[in-house]
């Protein structure tokens, strides 16, 4: 069955910064951003859904790649331990999010540009 | 083991466009391409080591997700039938890759604003 044609059509836009392989991308930023909001990597694990063995593998193989480490977990203390980016894990999460907000107003006037047009005349 | 720090740093941009599922993205688009410049499907599924009952899923869910055909294929005749893209085929192609195109060039500007510039200056 063919759908509704008249559903707006709409798009996405997705960045991934690498160095040799399959680099930095919205997951990662996403579990950064959280880890700086909360402090709690467990936290920020949690409220991705995501388990703590998977993302530990995805920010470990991360790390390796851009030659340094992206969280420092400090166990222990009150509270049990907390987390934190480190200075080149923060520079690289600023310079992504920037790369990607500004992208994003790109997209948004090119998509229109040639998607939304026809509509809008 | 920490990867060699010197490499320099890339990105990838993937787009996209959608009505209400996985809509249409980079595989599809050269698909079409390929479709266009040898009036042959199986060659397209051939020169991309796509097996035909995949390639002709990918292709179906996009057609009706966007409620038109993209490829019209005939069947017989000398050579073994022809495929050609549909004008609405056409069109979408042709709007996702001046997207691409003109968003590649803003996301190499911003990229290197962000990401070159310290060992540019």
């Amino acid at each position: 069955m063919y759908s509704d044609t008249n559903d707006p059509i709409d798009y996405k836009v997705k960045i991934q910064v690498f160095k040799s392989k399959k680099g930095f991308g919205p997951g990662i930023a996403k579990i950064m951003e959280l880890v700086k909001e909360t402090g709690k990597l467990s936290q920020a694990y949690k409220s991705m859904n995501l388990a703590p063995s998977k993302g530990w593998k995805i920010i470990k193989r991360a790390e390796e790649e851009f030659g340094f480490p992206f969280i420092i977990s400090e166990v222990g203390g009150s509270g049990g331990g907390k987390s934190y980016l480190s200075d080149e894990g923060e520079d690289l999460l600023k310079k992504y999010k920037l790369f990607e907000s500004e992208l994003d107003v790109e997209a948004e006037r090119i998509f229109n540009k040639h998607f939304r047009c026809d509509k809008d005349i």
